[in-house]
């Protein structure tokens, strides 16, 4: 069956990768999967067409035969789940690994989300200097556990999964504000799952699509 | 083979229900599974022995036989994985009700925890007042879309699942906001989650716990 994502016409980051479709292009990749992309304008987004798929008006999603999804993680998880290479094979291990996808999302991404909305939505607020370092010391907080928890490992547990794939696509949103380099294990975590040839083509396939076009947002 | 997860000895929300040990007793009420529960100190959360079982020192942990498990959203998916009541059979329902654990932990939760954060830590910063409208206002953009979805339906997708266990948990920290009541359909599905058995008995677990301690944070 023909795999369908949905990616921006115009990613609001010009090609770096880090609108959440190249999450799921990864997976896809790792899974050795061929896919299609349908790209969405922002109007599009937000038309009653796509809210049917995704009801935040939001990208990715996925569509394979009747099955139609929304939100990257459980995209992300439904390719893992029928494929081989993101899961392991035994129970326990396979439960932590969904475990540090969920702790990508939710325990990682959420104080880092802070910082680009800071960024971008609050940037010509008056309290910007002086909050962001505020933002920076949360995000700090959380990469200060997870490099203690990584130590020096090559991926969270055991052979690399989807979890890493998740909590690498998280820490990929902070390359440009430095903080990563605090931390050289984390930088170092982040620089192995860029080098994966399938992160490679993914990232390769978005940049095609992106980078000779002006920033949409 | 018992079940343990870990709770705040001394919730910081005096047993409101918001901390996140209540959203795994609940799953475990609907499954029907019987629970231990060892409570912590600030203190034992941030020591080894704890941190060994979550990288993050933060409470609930899950322990059956072999398996540890840190992080709420892969702690519930395991229970539904693995009992009945939680996940609907059909494979393209199921993939769905995943889909509604991740957004409510990472498109609904996030900016409810910037409002969270906003009030707690940020609440004697010189911006609070003319902030903390921002804030609200994006989370009201989610429930919007949430509430246009939601429409007239009793859940998010045919049978309660754990998508709306964790919707409505995510949910519940903005009931003393008000803004929940700017939705009345948000706010009469949030009711009939906190009236299902279930919940009730979780609920009054917790609040066994933390009703007549003083407030630990």
């Amino acid at each position: 069956m023909t795999i369908v994502i949905t990616a921006f016409e115009r990613s609001p980051d010009g090609g770096k990768g880090l609108a959440r479709d190249t999450r799921v292009r990864w997976t896809l990749e790792e899974a050795g999967l061929p896919y299609e992309v349908r790209l969405l304008s922002f109007e599009a987004m937000k038309a009653p067409a796509h809210l049917g798929a995704h009801p935040f008006g939001q990208i990715p999603t996925y569509e394979e035969g009747d099955l139609v999804l929304f939100e990257t993680g459980a995209i992300v998880f439904h390719i893992a789940e029928h494929h081989a290479g993101l899961f392991p094979d035994e129970a326990n291990a396979r439960a932590r690994a969904i475990a540090w996808m969920f702790a990508a999302l939710n325990t990682v991404e959420p104080p880092i989300l802070e910082l680009v909305t800071a960024k971008l939505l609050e940037a010509d607020k008056p309290w910007r200097e002086e909050r962001l370092p505020l933002v920076e010391e949360r995000i700090r907080n959380r990469l200060r556990q997870l490099s203690v928890r990584l130590a020096g490992a090559d991926w969270l547990d055991g052979a690399f999964s989807a979890g890493d794939l998740m909590m690498v696509s998280v820490l990929l949103r902070l390359k440009t504000s430095g903080m990563l380099d605090e931390f050289p294990n984390l930088a170092a975590y982040v620089a192995r799952g860029e080098a994966r040839p399938a992160y490679q083509r993914a990232f390769a396939a978005q940049w095609a699509i992106n980078a000779d076009k002006p920033s949409g947002g």
